[in-house]
């Protein structure tokens, strides 16, 4: 059993009700023991859902099923996630698996098979046993209850060592409308047990291409913006399903003024949910955020940003306290997007570093020694040549993190 | 001090002299003490040299300094190198000491400053004592030999546990010809210490733009076809000289069949101190060969090939001597590369894992697992898609790296 990441939150929100959803949970029996591992969510008639998924070629047979149930419309009545078994590289036997899911959800919940959503996340590579997960959504419905946010958080967890969940309240037009959130997710992936997956729902009525745009974008800020390891899951999948219960005035573009609040909303959710992964990013002993501006474009920014964060050098210094800007410098140098050294300016914990191509003239690194002994690092760091700006979130790379995927078999 | 990697070569063969190359080594007092930290590398006139260095848009001066002196035509008689500062991102300050210790060499050697290479290694962002090379400089022609090749080894290291050296010998035509060689590094970079440099010289007569192609040519199947870390240093350079003085008959073009030999016995040299260097990766407890094969072309099946070696899930998973090939699906889904799922086809040590999509029936993880307990471990992928074919090299990722990475300061 795993420590609780010493970067989790001191709590979790209790969750309110979202009109037109419901969920269970229960034990499959496919791996774990103890604990539930299965997860129904449900949408009344009407719902839609928006998604994006993981860019791997590898991708397993469930994220196929959800990108065709999106390109069929993208009408929700029903999320099936287990935990345990990824069902992934599992070949014909994977795909049947998914397709009896769906068709156990349908029959169960009367709806279509293009209504149902399904995920996986577990171990790569070992066939699901037949019938486990169908068996589950039989069983599932005489559980739903509006208040199964937690109980679900729970149920979708792997290496996982806190429940990650999120709620935020908007306006659209005068209608007020909630957003709930769950995720689940310790590493960008680890095949073994860490996928990242996220469910979310909300009240308010908004047609599923504007519910697609909205998302698209948040996600691109938000959970495209984080990295544990700089590997990508073959599962991982990001879905918002809207009930239309709230009542508001239906916008007609994503553009539509009156959806500016739920937008703030729904980009908060989602940062919220995403910080929380790499709260609880394998083995990670402090949160850092790695600002970066003055970039030839945004795409620019993000590109070093990441290259910044995914770098083991960094990392490790970061895990070691040590303020070794060097490194940072190298990783710009990697990052293939424009920069100049002599134009570059690092700052740690708000304290200036560089400049003009070298470290600041009488520069204390007591300072910043003392900002990276906290559990929250920051970086800025300016290219010196544009506008572009992003900001990107990472872990440190520590011992936890070698023991948590080298699994010393004997 | 660190412990020999467990992966050193058994011994270090002992270098035959190099007609027109000498070699002298010294302590600067920079850094370290009780070893030799400056070496100075001589070439009788008549000299030519090619070179090839990082892709960092942040390099060193040194660097820039290199790619400097190729481009006004690539003659040489020293090569400079320091080891302990890398005298990388010191701005103005460490222009400044490049041109001193290159005038340096050139006053003692009677030389033009375009004919001398200057290379640093060690902590970035440090300026160099004003002096402290070219001091070397100037005493060392007292020193040379032709017999310096270890001694000059040693004195480049960094965080290297061990001497990199490599001979081979080849034909030319009728002629005899010999190429020598010596490398450090132990990650691809630690900006603290661990940047990869290579020198090598032959006594072929070859003119420098076919010296250069042929080098370039050499490199990117060795020297670029090695990741410790993924992390890319701002100093990484490989140079080779050639002195003309074996008496060959001069290749007019870098496809003239005379050279063949040569190509074949450049090629291994590169190879050779080029898995020297993984051997001595950072913490690596095994050495991995990964070879992949069927993909859409060479340049993808490189791209797939360090997109699992520079997987932290693979490297931790090999660490733990766990055959958890789901994770070598995962790193080629997330290459970028064409990759479909069910053709691809995964051998580790030789035994078939995975055929049309999943795991071969009735496969058995016992000669797997026997295979990973072993200090060498071969991975083979086949995409399925075409002849693109490639073979990366690269170590574990181990608590080791973590140590040496994070420097806990207290």
């Amino acid at each position: 059993m795993l420590k609780t990441s010493p970067l989790a939150p001191a709590s979790q929100p209790k969750l309110p009700p979202i009109d037109g959803v419901k969920i269970a949970a229960m034990n499959s029996g496919i791996r774990y023991k103890g604990r539930d591992d299965v997860m129904l969510m449900t949408f009344d008639p009407g719902s839609v859902m928006a998604g994006v998924v993981t860019r791997s070629k590898t991708r397993s047979a469930p994220v196929e099923q959800c990108v065709d149930a999106l390109k069929a419309g993208g009408r929700a009545r029903a999320v099936v996630v287990n935990a345990g078994n990824a069902n992934a590289f599992t070949g014909r036997a994977g795909d049947m698996t998914v397709m009896q899911t769906v068709e156990a959800a349908a029959r169960a919940l009367q709806c279509q098979a293009d209504e149902v959503y399904v995920s996986s996340t577990g171990v790569i590579g070992q066939v699901v046993p037949v019938g486990a997960i169908p068996k589950c959504v039989e069983a599932l419905p005489a559980k739903l209850s509006a208040d199964g946010w937690a109980a679900g958080a729970a149920a979708i967890m792997t290496t996982d060592t806190f429940v990650k969940v999120a709620t935020r309240q908007a306006k659209i037009g005068g209608a007020a409308v909630t957003l709930n959130g769950m995720v689940k997710g310790s590493g960008m992936i680890a095949p073994d047990m860490a996928t990242m997956l996220g469910y979310m729902a909300t009240d308010a009525a908004i047609p599923q291409p504007i519910l697609q745009a909205l998302l698209s974008r948040a996600v691109e800020k938000t959970f495209n913006c984080i990295t544990v390891d700089s590997d990508t899951s073959t599962s991982d999948t990001v879905l918002l399903a809207a009930t239309g219960k709230a009542g508001n005035a239906v916008p007609q573009s994503a553009g539509d003024p009156a959806l500016k609040d739920f937008k703030r909303a729904l980009q908060e959710i989602c940062l919220d949910l995403a910080q929380q992964v790499v709260r609880d990013g394998e083995g990670a002993s402090k949160f850092i955020e790695i600002r970066v501006s003055g970039a030839t474009s945004a795409g620019a920014a993000k590109t070093i940003g990441l290259a910044i964060a995914n770098s083991p050098l960094v990392k490790t210094s970061i895990a070691g306290e040590d303020p070794n800007w060097g490194r940072i410098v190298m990783a710009v140098g990697k990052s293939g997007a424009k920069a100049e050294r002599d134009k570059l300016k690092i700052a740690i914990g708000g304290v200036e570093i560089t400049a003009s191509g070298m470290v600041v003239e009488g520069f204390d690194e007591g300072p910043v020694a003392a900002h990276m002994r906290g559990k929250e690092i920051a970086i800025d760091v300016d290219i010196g040549l544009g506008r572009g700006r992003a900001t990107v979130w990472t872990c440190d790379l520590t011992h936890g993190y070698i023991e948590i995927n080298g699994d010393y078999r004997s």
